[in-house]
């Protein structure tokens, strides 16, 4: 018998943006973290956390965040479960729902974590190509009749989001399971949260990753009626949250006032700085996201990308069909912006 | 069609040892948590953990933390994977290993999650049944001929462990994938790692959880050949491991003075707890784990649980064939036994 099951002989493993060294002196605009430190608040809770707290088995299903996230969205504890990363809440989903003869459904191109879940769980999978200006494909999707749909909204690489109305179509017209990824929602106008309180197929995905300044710490959750919850909490780990991050989650996601702030500040960067792309002749695509997608005039994106790396600024590149003549270019501070802006200048001149 | 796979509307979930609230005066023996807390050093390397490492991605194989189990252990770094928990390694295993004709093997009763694992890949069972001395069922494990079979060792809830020669004649005998789970191994007289060396289909876990005082933390750790670990990788979460988890966990697998001294406390209150129980009629296992596994003359172990907890302490009892005539009793600090053995003292006068 070969060692490993056929479908993970032949999965690539996901390639995550480059990473240098913490002390590095590199503008890194590849993978979408916040440019602000978490909240003053999340980082007192981590210094609240003592040997006790580390000894002790976390509770099961991270109460001290969940009732923290319950509260500032005004839903019930039990509409909320969390995860190692929203990427373990995605793990869940697939586990739970697809497989063989239980396909998955998503538009493309998008988080290209959910084609890796889907082969591992050995599902049929229905990519429902974007149109060029990124609209979400609701009949496309509706007709395909998955087990599982997934939308990313606001969508990676793209920056786009559907509108309330797209969604809400779509879960009209959906009965497997529909998962909204608002990874990037804070930045975005609208979330579809108040789909899950209308339909019990529809969940929500959030991570701390982003709009909390918390990538480092691997805290994620889903929102949605408790009988679809329980179906996912029945495939996840059993502590599959850590007890340092449930404190320093509660505390960020109570600090409401310091996120909007951090936020507002990325938004008012992002318009900055997608304006300054359109005027030097990027096809700039409108973000709701800590990012924007720019396609340069001649589609050269790969040696902007080479180019900006050796001036010490990493932007994220993806050699694939659709996006090798575009950039996704992560939103920093403003002082980021403008090295990176400096750059552009030199390089196009 | 149905919300979830049917094999998940089966399954019934993980149900963790009762877990009291932290301020709660009850001495807690049933989760097998170290009663010590974690090194010094691992509580500075908390302290030391900044914005800027919670603000970024982790390194998606928890360099920091393999750089120093590889040290530990006299390894490369690239025999080690680092997982949430020991428990997220078993889930690679499974999910990269098993499934629909690819059977899981392993003696029983053992710890429960490697049923729960395989019943989500709907990957076929055999349990083999230990004798009563708990021996491992070499011969037998070995004819079932499993994609992967699981030795938990030392076992638990026995506590009692296999030799170094069975399990290197199970090794010999097997060519799916053997995974020695060595979670409680710091209390035992041996280790499997030399197999790791001379077998590449051999995989030993480990887990900080018990004898390093980090449960709370969910940091463990597979070591085998590098080929073995590339499989575990393609399912295994992009950033499995927090950016705390990977400090804290360094520091602390560097602190082998301190862990030595914490287990050797740990094992002399065992031989003093088994002995006290035996001078009470209980039949003890031979203990090279945490824990005891004790019945009581009589066999009404449920008796004893709940008049134990009525007083504040808590033990494990697992009402199921094989086991519900029995106690696990976590090894607690000095203070801790003579509490619970007063308390016996005076149920069992």
């Amino acid at each position: 018998m070969a060692r490993f099951r056929p479908a993970v002989d032949q999965l690539e493993a996901y390639v995550p943006g480059e990473q240098p060294p913490g002390d590095a002196d590199i503008v890194k605009l590849n993978t979408n973290e916040n440019p602000y430190p978490p909240s003053p608040r999340a980082l007192a809770a981590l210094a609240g956390v003592g040997a006790e707290r580390l000894r002790r088995y976390p509770h099961p299903l991270a109460d001290t965040f969940r009732q923290s996230a319950a509260d500032v969205l005004g839903v019930e504890p039990d509409w909320i479960l969390a995860g190692n990363g929203s990427d373990d809440l995605l793990t869940m989903l697939f586990r739970a729902v697809t497989g063989a003869g239980r396909p998955v459904a998503y538009p493309a191109p998008t988080y290209v974590l959910y084609r890796t879940l889907a082969a591992i769980q050995g599902a049929p999978v229905v990519e429902v190509p974007f149109d060029e200006e990124y609209m979400l494909p609701v009949a496309a999707l509706a007709a395909a009749g998955a087990a599982l749909t997934l939308v990313a909204n606001p969508n990676s690489p793209s920056g786009t989001a559907a509108t309330p109305d797209q969604l809400a179509s779509l879960a009209d017209r959906t009965t497997g399971v529909l998962a909204v990824d608002e990874a990037y929602v804070a930045f975005a106008g609208a979330s579809a949260l108040d789909l899950v309180r209308r339909h019990g197929h529809v969940i929500v995905l959030r991570t701390l990753s982003k709009s909390h300044g918390l990538a480092g710490l691997r805290l994620g959750y889903g929102i949605a009626h408790p009988d679809l919850l329980s179906g996912l909490s029945r495939v996840k780990d059993s502590y599959n949250v850590d007890a340092v991050a449930a404190a320093v989650g509660a505390a960020a996601i109570r600090d409401v006032a310091y996120t909007r702030e951090t936020v507002e500040r990325i938004r008012a960067t992002r318009t900055r700085l997608g304006e300054a792309l359109a005027a030097r002749g990027f096809r700039v695509w409108p973000s709701e996201a800590n990012f924007v997608l720019a396609r340069p005039a001649d589609g050269n994106a790969r040696r902007i990308y080479e180019d900006l790396k050796r001036r010490g600024v990493l932007v994220r590149y993806f050699a694939e069909p659709g996006l090798a003549d575009k950039l996704r270019i992560t939103v920093g501070t403003e002082e980021q912006t403008t090295r990176l802006l400096s750059c552009l200048a030199e390089l196009m001149p």
